[in-house]
């Protein structure tokens, strides 16, 4: 039995492309630039057959927006991006038909969230949300070893906030909501009010404390919606030193004990390196995911 | 074969109890004051033995919040609550001890979300979120057939908000968090601020627009997080004439397009009457409910 999987990480600037197996070990990668789709894909593709070609599936952890209804005729198509040329983009259907074996297909930060939970900070859990905070902000879940999907995959980036009260003035950073969660927290929100990263900002910066906040504000909505087990934090902007501590104790101070969770210790960092990319990939390939 | 049900609607004020069947006939009912739990459980109980006492299953939709972990030394407890005498009152435990027969227990909220996915608004979807908007405000979610849970129910009342503009001067009503959802939309906050209820203010009273605001900033949060195919708004606030279709159109404007799902079709009123609560009942003793 052939038991290599073929791994896409379709990123927008670039796709890692490789070759893993269900011990989780990684024999081979490389990385393509993210140009056009009908430039990026086939290159993924002729990538992989020249790596063997006989593959048990595919996993794909994609950006998104993406088309996850299995029932319709753009499953697997990016949908509407503000990316130039990758709007209806079919990520799927070009990797189905070249190669003969089942194609999953998820975002990266339900790939994620599902590796992280198999295998990583969420392991032995029974719900684990993952959410990164980078570029954007984005997440997903798994509840009772499932992704959770709707009419489509969680945005969990655009929640809803309440402003910190010394951060008022700013209208915040997102072109579609405005002063939701990515709007106030996400890098180039940080960027727009400061001038500099939060981890190059002075220890003793103010945007310390709003970032840490908002971030705060958003788990108590995570905890009063699903009561994850665990939490994790990753993304670039979680790599501030000190920023995860100050998340801990404002969630749980804010929380006033309402949730049965604590997150001063359901909240945590990632558990999976740099390799987590592919990682969701195959996660997603070794079918834990729930297509809808 | 006995396919009698006994039902449990377990409310702070009142106990509903009734004999159903699985072709969703309540065969008879009646109504138990709440008092306290050694009173009022053994009254729930003798008479549902007065019926007959053979059931096939018991189902119980109660106040919480309760401890729904099946490992837990005190599942089916209500754990900590502000309701004199029923802290840490055992519910569950007494009806399986009374009748040889398989007990499920989930919160009333979650009981009517199953209900309503089963057989009322959220019928045939892929995804139900159930939201009462009265008292206090309380919800539960139903994805791919079954409740969403975490290390606990949903508190789904307590998420956290953006301020309306024109209401920034009320400190919210939650004792805990003062302004989440609940804090700022369920009834109390409503005559806190107004003096009256939202069905009682003149129609052209800025109250309407604040109240159907915060619950469209609830609904996109929802969105973000779970993308449900259908999102039913219920309890007494909700009975207000003209709310739901303002709740619609603010979210539908606030969204920006972002959502796959369209708010102005995906909200409902409930689909099922006043038996709502036994039917919750019985959807729990069905067995769709996912324990954890």
């Amino acid at each position: 039995m052939n038991d290599k999987i073929a791994l896409v990480e379709a990123g927008g600037t670039k796709f890692i492309v490789g070759v893993g197996d269900a011990s989780r070990h990684i024999h081979a990668r490389t990385r393509i630039d993210t140009t056009r789709p009908e430039e990026t894909v086939p290159a993924a593709i002729d990538w992989l057959r020249a790596q063997g070609g006989d593959y048990a599936a595919v996993g794909i952890a994609s950006f998104g927006p993406l088309d996850l209804d299995r029932t319709s005729p753009t499953w697997g198509h990016i949908t509407r991006t503000t990316k130039p040329h990758w709007s209806d983009a079919d990520i799927a259907g070009p990797f189905a038909r070249a190669f003969a074996c089942p194609v999953a297909i998820d975002t990266d930060v339900n790939g994620a969230a599902l590796a992280e939970w198999k295998w990583g900070a969420g392991q032995g859990t029974t719900s684990t949300l993952y959410l990164t905070v980078g570029t954007g902000v984005g997440g997903g879940a798994v509840v009772g070893g499932r992704l959770v999907h709707g009419v489509s995959h969680p945005e969990m980036g655009h929640i809803r906030m309440p402003r910190h009260p010394a951060d008022t003035g700013f209208a915040g950073h997102c072109p579609f909501h405005g002063d939701c969660l990515e709007g106030l927290a996400a890098g180039p929100s940080i960027v727009a009010r400061w001038g500099a990263s939060l981890s190059d900002l002075p220890a003793d910066h103010i945007g310390h404390d709003i970032i840490a906040w908002y971030l705060a504000q958003a788990v108590q909505t995570f905890q009063a919606i699903l009561e994850p087990a665990r939490i994790v934090l990753g993304g670039g902007v979680m790599q501030t030193a000190g920023l995860l501590d100050r998340v801990r104790a404002i969630a749980w101070e804010h929380g006033g004990g309402y949730y049965a969770g604590d997150c001063r210790t359901t909240l945590v960092n990632p558990g999976l390196g740099h390799d987590a990319g592919l990682l969701g990939a195959l996660a997603l390939a070794l079918g834990a995911a729930d297509p809808r």
